[in-house]
């Protein structure tokens, strides 16, 4: 009964670019979406893969994402471009602003993209990854609404802001970090409602404020690290929303301006190391640090020391060969909006 | 017997100051690292204040640092300098680095300086809130030996490598977050440990990579969030340390090349908002964000909700009025080096 649907991933990309094309997106933005959340459903990180297409399909209907949209540069300088979104969705955006801080990097040695007025990203460690592939060193962070506690406080007041940091390496690799600033996901905690598996202490909170264990009750994620999780998190709001003026926190807490904003704003920074290193020696480095971490006596004997991004490497190469398994939640979702837009499901 | 001895900071300063010039600092440079180390001092950060200075001593002493160093740009592009410190000490090279960051962020919109070759950079908000009060935003990560755990290794593998974030506020003031990535400082585990207070589970193993909650056995702190705050130390040794040729992991690790580095890299990059944004609407939205997280109900009503930094300043504006408390243990050193060094200690 819970048993998933496995699809092979060609297929899947195909059925989702088709979705957003049948809700009049141009078919190469539509591909874009389509393979920000392929990339998270083959890494195995399903909580950014097509379980978010209900979401940005109500995001079309109530206006929030423009289908066709289309990103502009609106300002920019000799390494800095502010990108104007026009609410296309965040995989369009986001993939502009990296190609472009890409190309940036490539003159000046190091290129900022501040997006925004665009909405869910997806994984950032997609774009990172991306630069990384290109033989350039990435940062990138993004913001939206509040869903996060900030500590001391009995309620959400900061998103579960992401940081991802990449690095290139051999063979199209990268080694990747793709971090929330939260304990636990927003995914997680939604898991373990369903699961109805008792949350550590610390994890979360109610919708009224108070800290719980209930995973039904458990409404607020808390923040990594306390004061650090939700400091990161309020660090990447006041970088990324406040100097292009498209504030997502202070609107949706206190009711001003309309309130609740469906938005996101992000930075990617790529930086051309290749101008200041030999890439081979560089590589070289590369491969004896991470041959010495993997060469550290283990934890657990059963247990591998990874590289960040490595896990997801793993998983690929797997899911890429046997399909992706879609939840009968996911499925259910997908089985309506096929109907709803007329197209055809590959399972 | 435990009280700590209170010095004004001004002559704590100076005395630091002549600490340095008396072995052979220029003094232009004797008081940057001075004026680093107070900096802490004064904000209630005492890890990173004049209980360093023994350590400092030891290293000019062994050679690590060279009191005589000058940091040079030794590569550029538009936008990003290469500086190598000569093992000029932390503040000296940071600083200059710092600075020089600004001077490219304020003609192409940002700039990334590289430092390569340096020792401890003390704390690394310093140079981001420098970066703050000249209007830009600031981002600055630091790498240096092994020291922390690395998620599922008994052992230690990367640094407590700090990241630290900054933007403009009003009054010279600046939001800023400083954060290691261990889930506990090396400071806070050596309190502990004279304390005699036990760990947290989860915070620290002991000198065969075990986990453990004795204060006293507890010598390697654990990251922050596990594969998370490893993760981000590994990526700031991979971003700093490997395209400027100096890496400090492998050699430390592994024993090759001489073995372990007593020496930082660092990256700080400099942002400047005020050339896509009218600076007083950004102030404006950083007041409202500001007072919308205060407004926020509190988890304990006589706890006050503080944005990153706020405990810094208020901290500072006490201890700029009533001066420094010295431990007898740093005094006991300062003492002693005061005398080797021909310095008249001011108490």
């Amino acid at each position: 009964m819970n048993s998933k649907t496995v699809v092979q991933h060609h297929a899947l990309g195909e059925f989702v670019t088709e979705l957003f094309v049948s809700q009049k997106m141009p078919l190469a933005h539509a591909r874009d979406v389509s393979d920000a959340l392929l990339w998270a459903n083959l890494r195995g990180v399903d909580t950014h893969g097509v379980s978010r297409i209900q979401m940005y399909c109500e995001m079309i209907k109530k206006g929030h994402i423009n289908p066709l949209g289309v990103p502009e540069v609106i300002q920019s300088s000799l390494s800095v471009q502010v990108v104007e979104a026009h609410k296309s969705a965040g995989p369009i955006a986001v993939k502009r602003g990296t190609l472009l801080a890409s190309e940036i990097a490539k003159q000046t040695g190091i290129g900022l993209v501040m997006i925004r007025n665009t909405t869910h990203t997806a994984a950032m460690g997609y774009y990172t990854e991306m630069l990384a592939q290109k033989g350039l060193c990435a940062i990138a962070i993004s913001a939206s609404r509040p869903m996060m506690a900030y500590h001391g406080a009995a309620g959400a007041g900061v998103s579960t802001a992401p940081l991802s940091l990449a690095v290139p390496a051999r063979n199209q690799k990268a080694v990747f970090l793709d971090m929330s600033s939260g304990i636990i996901s927003m995914g997680k905690l939604i898991q373990h409602k369903h699961q109805n598996h008792p949350l550590q202490e610390d994890w979360a909170l109610d919708e009224h404020g108070a800290p719980t264990t209930d995973p039904q009750k458990a409404t607020i994620p808390r923040p990594l690290g306390g004061p650090k999780g939700s400091g990161l998190a309020l660090m990447i709001e006041l970088m990324t929303s406040l100097p292009v003026m498209n504030p997502l926190l202070s609107c949706s807490i206190t009711g001003a301006n309309g309130g609740t904003r469906h938005n996101q704003n992000a930075w990617v920074i790529a930086v051309d190391i290749s101008k200041f290193c030999d890439m081979e020696d560089y590589l070289t480095e590369l491969d004896e640090t991470v041959a010495a971490i993997k060469g550290l006596p283990k934890m657990d004997p059963a247990v591998d020391i990874l590289m960040p991004g490595e896990r997801g490497y793993l998983e690929r190469s797997k899911r890429e060969q046997n399909g992706i398994g879609i939840t009968p939640t996911v499925i259910k979702q997908l089985n309506q909006l096929a109907q709803d837009f007329g197209v055809k499901t590959p399972w």
